[in-house]
């Protein structure tokens, strides 16, 4: 039989899950993905995944590979795979890869989005997907300030202090503030993403649209390369992980990075 | 102390519940506004609803008054009571109303949004606020068909058979069907609806929609006075009430009429 690494892309409501990675504390996507694709091939099957996301983050497009056997045609591993997976997590596509790609060593372009329900009252339907905000947010104060993060910076200041990477360098291609009704979205495109990373940009993003401070204090922030000098990390349920993006899958002509995005 | 009644604007996620009227097989929402109204007042409280909505079912803005003493000012209880409510239901206004005003005898309009997810794959997150139809839907046909259920019909084939109102005629005053990147939204606007109503007009659409029937045949269905001649009843998580609009909300000049939509 033959070796084939398989890429899925995967959905999932994260709000059940302890994250992404398998760790001792509690369930997670990683952990169910293993157990069901291993019950479909009868091998002892494990993901590697692109991105991992904290406990209550979601997700439209996660990427993760596996290798097997299975004489599953790869397209369709997806279906067989859903009728096993519990209703909260979904494989919305799968594909044969080359032997050798590999999800986070592949250059690609990542888009998450964090959703703030800015009014008065809380609503219930949407408190699991968006982070509710009462208090009244200056959307031109948040787009001056999300501004100043375009680019190529050293996001130091933007990432957990646990971070492990050495190297805190990475380009925001796009982070885009806009409201829809009682909806802020705030859409960031870039090359790779550090830990808790966006959701520091849209805690600290909120200061300034609640004015704690001016928007161009988002200079200095960058600059202090302090994590203290950011806002808060805005709580997890508002984040969306909605795509990522490979040179193979149309999207050639990037500088992918080293990720760490949870 | 003073007797006064206090009309309740309550959102709430259906998903854990078994809608709103209390029954003995499970908890509903009814059940855990009056266990709150009842702490917080230090009263017997029972609340009065406008749509008992079924289980699953969804609301932006059901309607529910109560009688009481407290000495919270009517427009505070919204808040008091949210600090006592579980997360998945909300007061988003309360206000105080003239002692003989009842949810269900005073005319009004209601608005209820019926979403299907209309793609191939499901979508984790969404999957307990849409209806998931993963084959192709005819939007044109679906807009066709809902134009022959727009105003005054006898809806005797668009309601459950265990209805037991006697006149199951109601006005449509709107139902629009549209769709937005994957998700079809059927909206309607009505002086009353009957058990099952929405939903038996979401199911007859879909068929509509994937051609089972010519669009024009619902007006045959209509007529037919059958509940069997029309299509299944859509599933909940996709139903939501949106508003319930009052004369003295600034809507005057409608014709309201009894309600009995679950």
């Amino acid at each position: 039989m033959e070796m084939k690494r398989i890429r899925l892309t995967v959905a999932y409501d994260g709000t059940a899950y302890c994250g992404w990675q398998i760790q001792p504390n509690g369930i997670t996507i990683e952990e169910v993905l293993n157990r069901e694709l291993s019950g479909l091939t009868g091998e002892k099957t494990r993901v590697t995944g692109a991105s991992r996301t904290d406990a209550g983050v979601h997700a439209m497009g996660n990427i993760a590979v596996f290798d097997s056997e299975t004489t599953i045609p790869p397209e369709r591993v997806a279906h067989a795979l859903n009728c096993r997976l519990p209703e909260d997590i979904a494989v919305v596509k799968s594909e044969e890869v080359p032997g050798e790609w590999h999800p986070r060593r592949e250059k690609s372009v990542k888009t998450y989005v964090y959703r703030i329900l800015n009014r008065e009252m809380p609503d219930p339907v949407r408190r699991l997907t968006t982070y509710h905000v009462s208090f009244p947010l200056d959307l031109a104060k948040m787009q001056e300030a999300a501004g100043y993060l375009k680019g190529e910076h050293d996001f130091k200041s933007f990432c957990n202090v646990r971070t492990e990477v050495e190297d805190t360098v990475r380009t925001v291609y796009d982070l885009d503030v806009a409201r829809k009704e009682d909806v802020i979205t705030i859409r960031i495109r870039g090359n790779g993403f550090l830990y808790n990373m966006v959701r520091i940009i849209a805690g600290t993003l909120l200061d300034a649209g609640r004015g704690a401070y001016s928007p161009d204090r988002v200079k200095e922030i960058l600059e202090l390369r302090n994590r203290a000098a950011a806002g808060a990390t805005a709580p997890p349920q508002g984040l969306m992980l909605m795509e990522i993006s490979y040179a193979d899958r149309g999207n050639a002509g990037f500088a992918g990075k080293g990720d760490s995005e949870k």
